[in-house]
């Protein structure tokens, strides 16, 4: 009943099978491979557009390296104050764009609205070069609550973001899921609603190592090579990365495996709400569920062997009792529906 | 009737001339002059203890700096959402401490309380290493609403923060407007209320141009030289930044201008308050007033040569009405009359 | 017949063996799982003596991040200016320090001595604060010149840097390499002669993607999992970074995959200096040879499907003519011997 | 007998007049102000263009900053080795570009010669994105070893920098005496010769602390405005710093004090080559003289309140024994030759 975390799950066996392929002889190192060239262009074709496609080791460094070639060093990037890039990557947006900053936005359910965004841009006055200018907005699909943006909504913040003159990112580490649950192609929810740049997630949905900064108008990766030189992203054997995101994006297997993560999530939020005392604090529209239990429930739970962790975050409507589940691609029925069991004892 | 800032006020008489005296023939370079000697002097006398002081000269640097010294690259740095080092200084905080993150706070009248603080704190978890530690808290005096921190409520919030493991770094631009509305002496608002470094500005009260960074204990200083070099404040004829400070520290000149200031702005703030129609936002405890007129009386005033400008911030109270009127020095009561004249016209 | 680099081969099937082996299940994410504290415990036997060791992805960021905890952003760092940190990481070691400067010293065979460090050192006077304060010494072993460093060669490096208030920095992308060469223990050529900080590689020889960072003074270590986190190079699944390493250490994998590097390039380096035209132009102490062919003989050797590169290089001492062979545990004596064939034919 | 440096002269008398004559009232902050309008514009007429002008605090200042528009934080700035961005300035240029990485060249009597600047360009191959890409090279005007750069050999080196890709740098900490020296107009040295963007000094010639960043390109200076302002150089009261530039200029005061300084090191340099025993170790063509002494007569000369230091810098050609001698606009005859008489007594 492991619900800690989706990169607590392994590699997927056809990602594993991919690298172990990929070991094949020599190939040239840093990109000049073909495996390389294979993703980009599975990427390109997933995106319905050619885009400009850059693998890293982490999707810190996807985020960071994605907003510094967005922001300059002395620009602001709005975020909602829950977002990875504010509370988890210990100052990494920072330290890639030397030294932008970053305006956290309070918002119900992990999400920014047009009204919100508006808000806090006007709050901050620029009075050029006083404040910092607004260069970047940042989006995180699926939120840190569990929760998507569809492309409307995705759209309409964009069109703030623009008409404040910034640009917009997409932290898409559960981007899979997303997709999923939206049902969306993924150039709906991206460069068709405005987002320049997407951090494209394969670790946390069953790649080993994988993500991939995405560039919708190739234009604005001039210097992303450089940049992820020399912050130490750039692998030598960078086969191995790409192999995996070619095993990811064919025959959709990265949307079968999201799709399973969702599933998982949405048995057990659906079992969890039907018991008395437990508590849903946000849609489960991917493969987190946000709930409390009762006290006597929640040692019940971990003394069944449960491992799930206290979600303490910014804008929590539960004051501190929210826990948060998370389901993987390996999540089994039977595990979700043994703590359910164990839940409602 | 010239409200729009007090850095639009000339030096001193008392300030210019001691630069004027400080030419007489040649001196070491860099600091090695008798001028910046008996500065250091002064400031230690002032506060009562031995510290370590370092002339620069900007407001933005001497916070930029400071702060560098108590955070990591990687820290948190918490301050309140309308701060100068969150909306004014272009992510300065950022780009002297190499990349640390700004929290900022919402509270009333600008200001932080033990509360407020202790909340963020704690809706932040730093889940070491993902989350940045907390490294620093820093606090403005007076503050950006024109209100000001009396010793207990300083020792409460450096409590909080040294319970968090935050150093504590007050923001001095209008210290000398504080210190002459809280008739405390300059040590029990700032290292005996838990205060580890203070930014002491001269040149919003009189000085040309200078500020001062005050270790109130020395030993935090130790690369301060460096990276106040590397920022390229280091001024070679520093004597001339040195002799500002004698002159502002001699015979209480420091406290006699602020308190120019701060009574010309509550000269202002108790006669708008009797105005119909005026609205006043902020307690006026220093050199600042917050107020709102209706359209009419605002043209009038505009009409009739009054300079004052919006003042738009986040944690806003009068929903963009809101007009700041600052003081200076060299404020008359003679323009205060007749600006309150003409606005009860 | 590959010559171009060590990273163009695959991974040593003992070491995709270990990745596959470690997918088996879940495990706790960033480093709680029981591969990591294996690895930890066989670097710490490898070292004899209790390290504190970090996985990270690159090289690059090993060695950026290893010089972010030994110099301050203001601080210098004396290198080979041949070095693969002032040649080869798009001013990655300036990123990860905040702004170090890199003080590159001449030097035959790409080693420095402790006269040239001696004179480097002489004729930067810091005169604090103006010259940035010498802070550290990066040493690479074995060199970009394919040479070694002996255990008395690296103590009197750390002698002299030492005297001058540096730490000591080795850079060991072919740390295996050096020491299969020089036949004595890890201890011998870091610790006990005078590091504190190892950048050990794994990529360059057989491993996938794996490098570490090795304090042997735990101290040292104190803020680094900020440092990486922030950096991005703290990976989820992390497991799959130490697994790389279980293996590469085990039963001494990564001296035997060395010492079949160095043997090839051996061959081949002997194989060349018989053959009339062709000159070696570093001695051959580890995986690479340095050479330089009459116009005919490369024109032959490229037309018989062999792969090298002119290598360009401050401190070149064949004006151009240089071409480096990289010998990696992959290359087979097979295709030494058909290289030497045709350069000879 | 003081040959310290020219930055231990006080503020020229009409420098100073300037300074308390702007003092006459208030005046809007932040460069909105009278003084700052007709600064630029005598600096457009100066340099016979258009050009965009912003006045900070320290030449270390200027450097950082005008690098920082010229190279991204991950390209290369080529510089001389003795070069004060190299040397004096504690990683400041690292620190304003965010990371970038300085490459020290040697050349006789502190220039560079395109030959060397070819062959520094050549050794460093960029192999993007591994190596850091070319972005800039500075140049000092007048050097840290006293000599001058005539127009046609900063076009020669412009010309260099351009074909492999640079923007081109001048600090002119010392340019009013370089122009003095040359009798070119400061229009031919620059902008007509290829710069693209100058530090030109007021302190080190008799300002109190006045440094202008001019470009030639207006376009360049795009986002300068912000970077200076996070770096703390945008003075609230920077009328101030204006009028000095105002003065500076007007009537030519700039040269007259230059040339009054040179004159003096002329005087100075000439006496000391009839001295036995002296040498001279660099042609004399600005305000410094490198001359080295018997020791007996060093001693002599101390002993008489000479005041004066060694000079310790990468590329000494006196090994050690070189003494730097400044003239600044304050040096009179009288204390030339009562130095000249002790020297040769």
């Amino acid at each position: 009943m492991l619900f800690a975390s989706d990169n607590w799950a392994g590699a997927a066996p056809e990602v594993l099978q991919a690298i172990v392929d990929a070991n094949s002889g020599a190939a040239p190192a840093y990109g000049g491979d073909p495996w390389t060239a294979r993703a980009c262009a599975a990427l390109s074709e997933t995106f319905d557009r050619d885009v400009a496609a850059f693998f890293v080791g982490t999707g810190g460094a996807a985020n960071g390296l994605a907003l510094s070639t967005l922001a300059p060093p002395y620009g602001m990037i709005a975020c909602h104050e829950a977002s990875h890039v504010q509370m988890d990557e210990c100052a990494g947006p920072e330290f890639f764009t030397g030294g932008a900053k970053l305006l956290p936005i309070a918002g119900a359910d992990g999400k920014l609205t047009p009204l919100t965004l508006r808000a806090a841009i006007d709050a901050f006055p620029e009075r050029p070069p006083h404040g910092s200018p607004f260069a970047a907005l940042t989006l995180t699909q699926g939120t840190e609550f569990g929760t998507v943006y569809d492309p409307a909504e995705v759209a309409a913040l964009a069109a703030v973001a623009r008409a404040a003159g910034m640009k917009v990112h997409m932290d898409g580490a559960r981007f899979a899921n997303a997709i999923a649950a939206l049902g969306c192609t993924p150039a709906d929810v991206t460069w068709r609603a405005g987002v320049d740049v997407l951090s494209f997630g394969g670790t946390k949905n069953g790649c080993l190592a994988a993500e991939a900064v995405i560039f919708f108008d190739p234009d604005g990766a001039k210097d992303f090579e450089f940049r992820r030189k020399r912050a130490g992203q750039l692998f030598s054997k960078s086969r191995f990365l790409a192999a995996q995101f070619v095993a990811y994006l064919e025959d959709g297997l990265w949307l079968r495996l999201a799709a399973r993560a969702n599933a998982a999530a949405k048995r057990l939020s659906g079992g969890l709400a039907d018991i008395d005392g437990c508590e849903i604090w946000a849609p489960t529209e991917i493969n987190e569920v946000f709930a409390s239990f009762p006290p006597e429930t929640e040692d019940r739970l971990k003394l069944a062997g449960a491992l799930f962790f206290p979600w303490v975050t910014p804008g929590d409507p539960a004051a501190g009792r929210m826990r948060r589940l998370i389901c993987s691609f390996a999540t089994t029925d039977e595990e979700v529906d043994r703590f359910l069991a164990v839940a409602s004892a």
